[in-house]
């Protein structure tokens, strides 16, 4: 019968369809990671530049300026050629509205940078000016690791979106050092969330440990767990974090603090090139065989309509957890059905394990975002609070994150 | 501008593909609940044939084959003209898959007709080979209920297919009772797989009781909890399910309890049409309304530069939840952007409440499956042994299901 071979042919053709998009995914997340590099760096000079009042970084500020520039017209050409007829579904117009969302952004850069040249604008709304675009693109990576059906995919895609994460948290430590040492003070509450950067980050790259290959994990940790320039980090870390308000800092630190940041940001840009090249492979390999099987079918011959019956009914549940089903009709339709339907549940849970990681952070941020407008905190108060909360709650931060979603849909916060 | 509106437009015709793809998969659902209830009577007409040893029912069941077989001739016509390329990832590959396996299950049934027919199977045998067909389709139901991102929408599919589940527990019960009845006795083991269906049934109407739209709610209580029906049924129930296994049956109550059951399932047959029908018009109308939000973008206009600056960057985060956002620049393509981009996450955390009843159901069929194939335990006794389990712990069901799972992922029964 024609029609079974014809469905299970079609059932082939989704996933390779899914992976040739996986594919294009992934070398859109490499590019925009380039672009997210790029502005992090800028972010960085311009907090030099600014809080030196314009003494330091200039010629440096115009270079990085110019290579963003180029970056970004990378991800325009890019967001040229993107198939938008290929989306669909809460996914696609989530992925596209975020897309929209960073446009707008970019036309907006200009702007941003002659307030940052005319010093118009504190270094802390100039960090936190990047740090909004920043986050449209890393919720662009966000929809894309939210996408793959393959566990070993999605792991990757994980890893690779919490690393960008955690860089990004790195990014804003290093603009917000280098705001310090070049104003030459810091207070409490710039100390606090120079804290909660660095908490923050740690978590981030924790998941990064659990989901990426082996190799990049060796070598994120001679980069940065053992590298030569976390030493001077932890000690300008310490000089910054416990200084008194009134106790001067002495400037020159700048400098020293933001190249040894840059070397270590320079660095995981390039684990995350790496990472991004993996996934490329372990797409292209999943391609190859999901390819490959699809090319079997055709040898497979239909049993009578009398073979069919004790196959279909008399044997054990298609639910069966059993790989090795024993029946007389090898390699036969069914047979190819029935375990293509098992590897496919398999995966399936096996891509829900993977995902806690995506929804257990999509819940907190949702919370935390919540909170801030709500009550009126800044980002780290409202992780704080939360964190506060679960420990107090002896509770997962995720589960008390999820109460202040719910409490929000009883208090008709939501639209229709 | 251009580019961020082209995105946006994008974000909302990946609404429409979506609502376009749920017209069509409702209409699917509608042609699927069709067969299900054919052969759901050809079940109960084949049990009551068997139990009599061909002495009843010989002619309705001749005549219900043939209805049965046209309601397949519609569903073959509607598979030959779905557009399977339009189905990708990991979803449309189960879907596919779950076809495939129902097409072979179709392939079967003439060969089960001719067993049923000669009187080649017992009972019990002949209507689990209905059942593990009707599960074949209904898995499709499944899968398709799981797709819809529209809260509303998602709400009226899991009210359909726990309906649909609910009834098809209904009709198992019906060929059950049947089987007693015309045999002229029951015995322990059927009585208590008797009970579990009751039961089982229960919760799933729990669920549709949860999700459906209120008149149905309404029409469901008059047929089923208050109707005339429902005494004989529950008359029956008791002596089926209390005469101890030496004392005969009365075996005329055969037909009198497949009428009853027959009945009220028939009247189950067209809340269930209602409920596809109202599918069909949720549908249309977020289809109504999409399409003109869709025509909005064209009518706005895109600051200038120096516009879009403060806007994009000095306002509260884009992931506020505040939905009366001060700005000077109405319905610019940034507030736009960011009202849809609201209006999706706040459509994903309500889509997941919604969805919560599905990923149970899932986990705990999965931990079922898993028990009785490993365990060597029926259906029932797999469902009692983690209700058990549930109730010695104090967890949920669900959670011991979980557990389940995950343990065998431990022990290694997954594949690659």
């Amino acid at each position: 019968m024609d029609t079974a071979l014809h469905f299970l042919t079609a059932a082939r053709q989704c996933e390779i369809n899914e992976l040739q998009q996986l594919l294009r995914t992934s070398s859109f997340v490499r590019t925009l990671a380039e672009v997210i590099h790029a502005l992090q760096k800028e972010r960085g000079l311009s907090s030099i530049w600014l809080a030196s009042q314009g003494s330091r970084a200039a010629q440096s500020l115009q270079a990085q300026r110019i290579s963003s520039d180029q970056a970004i017209a990378t991800v325009r050409d890019m967001l040229h050629t993107l198939d938008v007829s290929s989306l669909s579904g809460g996914q696609g117009a989530r992925l596209c509205s975020d897309i929209a969302y960073v446009l707008q952004g970019i036309e907006a850069l200009p702007a941003l940078r002659q307030h940052v040249t005319q010093q118009r604008l504190s270094v802390n709304d100039s960090t936190q000016a990047y740090a909004r675009l920043i986050a449209g693109l890393l919720a662009v990576v966000f929809e894309a690791a939210d996408s793959a059906t393959y566990p070993s995919i999605s792991r990757l895609l994980v890893a690779m979106f919490h690393f960008m994460q955690g860089k990004e948290l790195a990014g804003q430590e290093r603009a917000t050092g280098a705001a310090a040492f070049s104003a030459g003070r810091s207070d409490s509450e710039r100390q606090q969330h120079w804290l909660h950067l660095i908490e923050s980050q740690e978590r981030c790259f924790q998941v990064f440990a659990e989901c990426a290959p082996a190799d990049l994990i060796l070598e994120w940790n001679q980069l940065v767990v053992m590298g030569p320039d976390q030493i001077t980090i932890e000690r300008l870390r310490r000089i910054g974090c416990t200084a008194i308000a009134s106790a001067p800092l002495p400037r020159d630190l700048s400098e020293v603090w933001f190249e040894a940041c840059t070397h270590v940001m320079d660095g995981m840009h390039q684990i995350e090139s790496k990472l991004a090249q993996t996934l490329v492979q372990e797409c292209t390999a999943h391609l190859h065989s999901a390819q490959q099987a699809l090319k079997q079918p055709a040898q497979l011959t239909q049993p009578s309509t009398e073979d069919v019956w004790p196959e279909f009914f008399a044997q054990a549940s298609r639910h069966s957890w059993d790989a090795q089903l024993t029946t007389q009709f090898k390699a036969s339709v069914l047979q190819v059905v029935q375990e293509q339907s098992q590897r496919l549940q398999t995966m399936r849970t096996e891509l829900e394990a993977v995902r806690q990681a995506l929804n257990e952070r999509k819940v907190v941020e949702r919370a935390k975002g919540m909170l801030m407008t709500q009550q009126n905190l800044s980002e780290s108060q409202a992780h704080k609070l939360l964190r506060q909360t679960a420990m107090t709650q002896n509770r997962r931060i995720v589960d008390v994150a999820q109460s202040v979603l719910s409490m929000a849909e009883l208090l008709n916060l939501r639209e229709t």
